[in-house]
């Protein structure tokens, strides 16, 4: 058996376990923010026929451009932000991931650095290791909000290449507010990422970063159909930027990277967008259900505008999720200290967990803290 | 509008254009080296099912680590090349594209250089751009054909983190002797990738580099579904090599890089094997028709192994490669003065590349070259 130690590895990854959430079996998975609602039928139906209709033509590559799904999510980004968003304004990967690595490759990379403003996706940092751009962490308030005369300071003494800002952030649910992008983007020099992956959850009323893009060319909003959209299984991420941006994303990206199968289903799903975006009202329903019981078991959390609720503050919160885990309810620790993160799904799903977690919350080996 | 050059761009991608082959419409596409046999009907019966099985679970991620795919992938290659892979010993990824991307990744980067035997496949050079890894030409004859002893000085002397031979070349279609091979393997302590996308081509007898592995465990041997397999369209690409190679490359590979219908599919396509592979004699057979027809029109072309020809030599071979256009076959321009490469395909295709070979041969404008 050769280990890994012996291959010419680059040295920044010795040692390093690969990424991802545990896919451990359990009743309830409430650990990767997915959609818990199947597609619709209709949906699937129209998704047969669409993927039929690729497969003849599976000999061919697909379109290198993706134009008519561009053209797609264009129509769904300005009917929904109500801005208008060109097609050659859009771009799309396998996965935000593969936008968020795209957009590292062009404006990132050696000698260059991103900055974030943690906790917050936890890809962030890591693609900017697997692009060779050095990261910085930003820094929050205690209660996780930005700061925002200290990000401006922040950004003006470290003048990153690339920031994130994750809105609604993850792991935490907050929204941030455009005035804070705004000031932001002002800031920095460099390219500006507003991660809007659970966008769609937002409470009523509250703004895409989408309507900030007309004048401000070193802006991108990314988005995702794994959450609200409920195809975590399609990888179809996509981003709004202004035309420039695009051209340059095509400098590094994959030549054929969106298979025919990707680019069909996509456009299937599109087509039924108010079918899919029906289920977004019942899950935010789930989280406002999940955030009013926490104080009866002296739970707390924060305010989300996401599908998911990091509530606490457990003084073990390794132990509090495996006896979860031990209860059918898989959550997610996501490494803060007193904290886990929960998936809003299904009331049944809410339900359980809600259960599990009066037990746990009960249980003398998981004392509460402050 | 703005102008990439506004952007904050890394400085080595100012005034590059996107790669690609030119997607213009024509009769005979023989310019992308597809398998233009349409997929078999009993196979696209059971695309169909396996895809609508995956549709139902969309709304979930896929296996991360694609576990079930890599067990139908070894399988296939133990089978073909008569030696035994375990599961744990192959990776995919969405075209072998991206897995190029990762083994340098891992083993490439900044401050690392690649090596490649050019005339090669020209997204070696491009992949290593995009992954911040240095460029280094390794030397051909002028027949194409490695020279092993000056390959093998020329490793000694650049000390490469990662070398590429393609097997059979693209775009010249000469295989490399497993002699060659192994020496460069020994002559080299980077990581020693042999491309095989047309190895199912190959003439028969011809070993897979697949029977080198053991022992040697920086060698990484590549394949793709888009060529003998015909499903371009899927975006398909893997690799074997040993087990701690594969291990690397899940520290860079993004989570949930592979969708669950690009799973479903390709494991559908590999339980139809022998039936999609049925096509490549058929292939080879035209292959060899163009490669005999060629000397009656004062033409020659590089001994090929692949389902490509290059074929020349023209006096001026983008204006060869019009005048082809104009007549409806598509081919493609390499780059290589003199030479220009055609995809085997059908024999209607044979027959109308021939039939426009033939009068663009006869040009006036066109004169032949040495």
């Amino acid at each position: 058996m050769t280990s890994m130690d012996e291959l010419p590895l680059r040295p920044e990854l010795r040692g390093r376990t690969p990424y991802g959430a545990p896919q451990v079996p359990a009743t309830h998975r409430l650990n990767t923010n997915e959609n818990p609602h199947p597609l619709p039928d209709e949906l699937l139906a129209d998704l047969g026929t669409a993927l039929g209709h690729a497969a003849l033509e599976l000999n061919r590559y697909p379109d290198r451009d993706a134009r008519d799904l561009r053209a797609d999510l264009a129509a769904y980004l300005s009917r929904s932000a109500g801005t208008a968003i060109e097609p050659a304004q859009v771009w799309a990967a396998n996965g935000s991931n593969e936008v968020l690595q795209q957009i590292l490759q062009a404006f990132g990379g050696a000698g260059r650095t991103a900055l974030g403003f943690t906790p917050s996706y936890s890809m962030h940092p890591i693609i900017s290791a697997g692009t060779g751009t050095g990261w910085v962490d930003g820094h929050r308030r205690e209660d996780f909000t930005i700061d925002r005369a200290a990000a401006v300071a922040q950004l003006r003494e470290v003048a990153p290449d690339v920031v994130f800002v994750t809105s609604p952030n993850n792991p935490t649910g907050t929204a941030v507010p455009l005035e804070t992008i705004e000031e932001l983007y002002a800031a920095t020099a460099g390219i500006l990422v507003v991660d809007e992956a659970y966008a769609e959850f937002a409470r009523t009323g509250t703004p895409s970063a989408l309507t900030l893009l007309p004048g401000r060319p070193r802006l991108i909003v990314s988005r995702t159909m794994s959450k609200a959209f409920g195809m975590a299984g399609l990888r179809l991420g996509y981003l709004a930027a202004d035309a420039a941006v695009v051209d340059a994303l095509q400098l590094v990206r994959l030549p054929y990277h969106l298979s025919s199968l990707t680019q069909a289903a996509a456009r299937a799903a599109l087509a039924h967008t108010d079918a899919l975006l029906a289920t977004v009202d019942a899950v935010r329903e789930e989280r406002d259900r999940i955030v009013a019981a926490l104080p009866a078991m002296g739970l707390t959390s924060v305010p989300s505008d996401a599908n998911f609720v990091l509530f606490g503050r457990f003084a073990d919160a390794p132990a509090a999720w495996q006896a979860l885990l031990d209860r059918g309810v898989l959550v997610r620790d996501v490494g803060l200290p007193g904290w886990l993160r929960v998936t809003a799904g299904t009331a049944a799903e809410t339900d359980a967990f809600l259960t599990a977690l009066g037990e746990v919350a009960r249980d003398q080996r998981i004392s509460l803290g402050d």
